[in-house]
């Protein structure tokens, strides 16, 4: 639980008494690669925390392919967040790209939390307000450039990321065919 | 000032003395219709929440084009989210569409709001969480429909809105050139 207190300490200031009490709204999650999470079609239960691994969020599109919208890795959230909140099927699915250790809360262990601790409003006041705030400038590139000026801005910033994710599922992030993406690379090492 | 509480109302429990403090942290500003009230390479200052008119958000491209990224119409917030934050310069221009009449608040003074009605937290939580999921819903449609779609889609749910946005912000907003638009507007009612 380190991981989480010193995620929490990035935001709020919490006694170690307070944290054991948090932390008892939580329960632990452990999936292995490739595993669903959750299915499209079945109601938003849980919003997911990686303590350890990668998670991603996509769709099957009218083609039958699989469109990743969103990743996760360690100390960021994970969710449907609108089938979350009204506790709604989902049309997204959820699956661990690696083996993965999660920390899960459900919406009513979540109202319990925030009443008990109502400075968790301020730390999720302040996760949502940076996810809304990297979602506005996502869908800036989106509409400022193509999808292979967007690849080169991703793996400029995060080389990491990029030697992470397994190349079929970066394809399947940028809507290209993984026989493209490799085509990308093969020009941008030329 | 009873619309922000009517809104407010909606998501939190304030007493009417309590609402009297909460106001006293934010401004009126009147703006003209056409009146730029952020201009791109400025620091952004203040949060925008709409009491009455309509607001937008856009950029220049690099072909000098203006692409508009949000609207805000009435109880709805803008802002540079990322750059407010940060209270750093923007690269977008916030614009009033119609003659408005808004409250606003600089990041300061809602630290300040947020300390002393911690309520406030939870308020604004709720708002970023939904915009969040806005966000999100946002990006699929962009993966999954193209813009022709994306525009029946949007004038269907929202023909309101439609009706009362110029015609060449709503190009601008889905990306065409405003004969494209007209082009597309022919054909569906063909």
């Amino acid at each position: 639980m380190d991981i989480f207190k010193a995620h929490l300490d990035k935001f709020i200031t919490v006694s170690d008494d307070e944290f054991t009490s948090i932390i008892s709204f939580f329960q632990i999650l452990e999936t292995e690669k490739k595993e669903n999470i959750m299915l499209e079609g079945e109601i938003c239960k849980f919003k997911y925390f990686v303590l350890e691994g990668c998670l991603r969020k996509f769709f099957v599109n009218e083609k039958g392919v699989e469109q990743t919208t969103e990743f996760a890795i360690e100390n960021w959230w994970l969710a449907d967040t609108f089938a979350y909140e009204r506790q709604e099927k989902s049309n997204f699915n959820i699956q661990s790209v690696e083996r993965s250790r999660l920390l899960i809360i459900d919406l009513h262990s979540q109202e319990l939390l925030l009443e008990k601790h109502p400075i968790m409003e301020r730390y999720f006041r302040m996760i949502y307000q940076r996810a809304y705030a990297a979602a506005e400038k996502r869908i800036r590139y989106i509409y400022e450039m193509t999808k292979e000026e967007y690849y080169v801005h991703f793996s400029t910033l995060y080389p990491w990321f990029i030697q992470r994710i397994p190349q079929y599922l970066i394809a399947s992030f940028l809507g290209f065919t993984p026989e493209y993406l490799s085509e990308i690379r093969a020009k941008l090492r030329s």
